[in-house]
């Protein structure tokens, strides 16, 4: 069946969802975009993702052209139009068509916001049973990944290396240190039973899920350190994990050949995972 | 008037060249492009940006979809369809249509070919006569400088941040050492009299108008050194110039601050910019 979707205000049969080829996405990678996962038919830690959304829109210059209210409500709108109980949202903002230029477009270019969904059975996840391995891969990005736009070729690429090497994802690295996943936050925890993440920069995501992760952990008593951490310090962690909105939490059981652990999903990831899905279940946006 | 644009195949007026917003292009970046340049109708320096087309999609395991006479065929046709005696064709090539993902799309995806036309009077160019002032701004892009992809986003940035400054463009430098203007080569002229350009790497794009430059200067019997030049030695140039291939050589007379020479276009400058119009004019393709 075919997916309605949402382009500039107007909702649409996905097939008929066209862009001018001078849209600046399109020829420039002048983007953000933002994913909500969707449980129950209900939005998951939303105020994040709307949080980070305008952010990402501040630090380009960009301008959303709705307001808080008819945001959520879109949010809303295209679940209930795809009658969507379990999946994701994806949203996607550009500076909008124009004549191709390096230099922005004139102030009052109507932007390009773009609305669709993916169905998918968000609690039922074979990964989140056995385990990913990861490769690490060289970090060949830009120096921006705080915002978070579509400019993923390079994620991509890390994505297809590492399926080459056998794995199921990319850790990137750079300088010494892990940065993140190819699409995800980045996790272990020591032997002493320490959780460390990344400290947050330009260099990688300000992960929505991350955050939660980091507080549950917290409250569930663990040390949580914030700093970055190194390849070598990554083969010999207890256990390692990914977040991501719509993967929760997924744990890394083998990375860069390095069995994790028992090469089973460690005990906290398991606890983690558990715990977020059910407070966010508990904390769901319903439809007004 | 309405452009003709190329869009699989099709010829279509500008407006109705639409793609799906599912375009790789549009949500990931995934794409390659190249600029050639038009003067009297006929196409300047072409087997270059058909190779680096070629070397760009090899890179990125994207395939072309026209043989090397249709792809020249098409070059010709648009220029053709909108009666063009000067300015230039931009082509770009996307992995195609498919469900978004970090992965690749399944082997025999379509690939989403567009071409379309600027026009411009590429031989009279106001900054040739005056010179341009470059801001020096940090280089943040990605690893791979030497495939043209289409995430210009920052370079766009730059642009807007020299423009900020005061300035005409910008100029990047990463690791104590310029590596390229937001969308041209950055050249300088020592006090000596050599010219130096940076040599090829995967932090710079192997300019086509570069190459073309340094054997002209060469011919002409300029000492030539391909090596990094420091933000340092750019201020302290004798000359100091661009190239691009619409653009040819545009000379840089101001650095940060710094007034390049006297202030105006170079003695080399000016040679180089009126032998490369001369020698590629008189070997510019006609159509068959």
């Amino acid at each position: 069946m075919s997916r309605i979707v949402y382009l500039n205000g107007q909702w649409l049969p996905e097939d008929e969802a066209k862009v001018s080829i001078f849209d600046r996405a399109f020829l420039m990678g002048d983007a953000i975009y933002e994913v909500t996962c969707v449980l129950d038919g209900m939005l998951l830690d939303y105020p994040g993702h709307a949080a980070r959304l305008r952010r990402s829109a501040a630090e380009l210059g960009l301008t959303l052209p709705l307001d808080d209210d008819a945001l959520l409500a879109a949010h809303h709108e295209i679940v209930a139009r795809n009658g969507m109980e379990s999946g994701m949202i994806y949203l996607q903002l550009s500076r909008g068509v124009a004549e191709r230029d390096f230099a922005y477009p004139p102030a009052g270019t109507e932007p390009t916001l773009v609305m669709f969904t993916q169905a998918k059975d968000v609690l039922v996840n074979p990964a989140a049973e056995t385990g990913i391995s990861v490769a690490l891969v060289p970090d060949l990005r830009w120096g921006r990944r705080d915002i978070k736009t579509v400019q993923l070729l390079y994620p991509s690429m890390a994505k297809m290396e590492a399926k080459a090497q056998g794995a199921d994802d990319a850790w990137l690295h750079e300088d010494g240190f892990v940065t993140e996943a190819s699409a995800a936050t980045a996790h272990i925890v020591t032997a002493a039973g320490t959780l460390v993440t990344r400290d947050l920069s330009h260099a990688l995501l300000p992960g929505v899920t991350r955050s939660a992760i980091l507080d549950l952990a917290a409250r569930h008593g663990v040390t949580v350190e914030e700093r970055a951490f190194t390849p070598d310090e990554a083969r010999a962690a207890r256990e390692a994990f990914i977040t991501s909105a719509t993967n929760f939490v997924v744990p890394v059981v083998r990375i860069d050949g390095a069995q994790i652990g028992d090469g089973t999903p460690g005990a906290l990831t398991r606890e983690l995972r558990a715990q977020y899905i059910a407070t966010r279940r508990a904390a769901a946006l319903a439809p007004a």
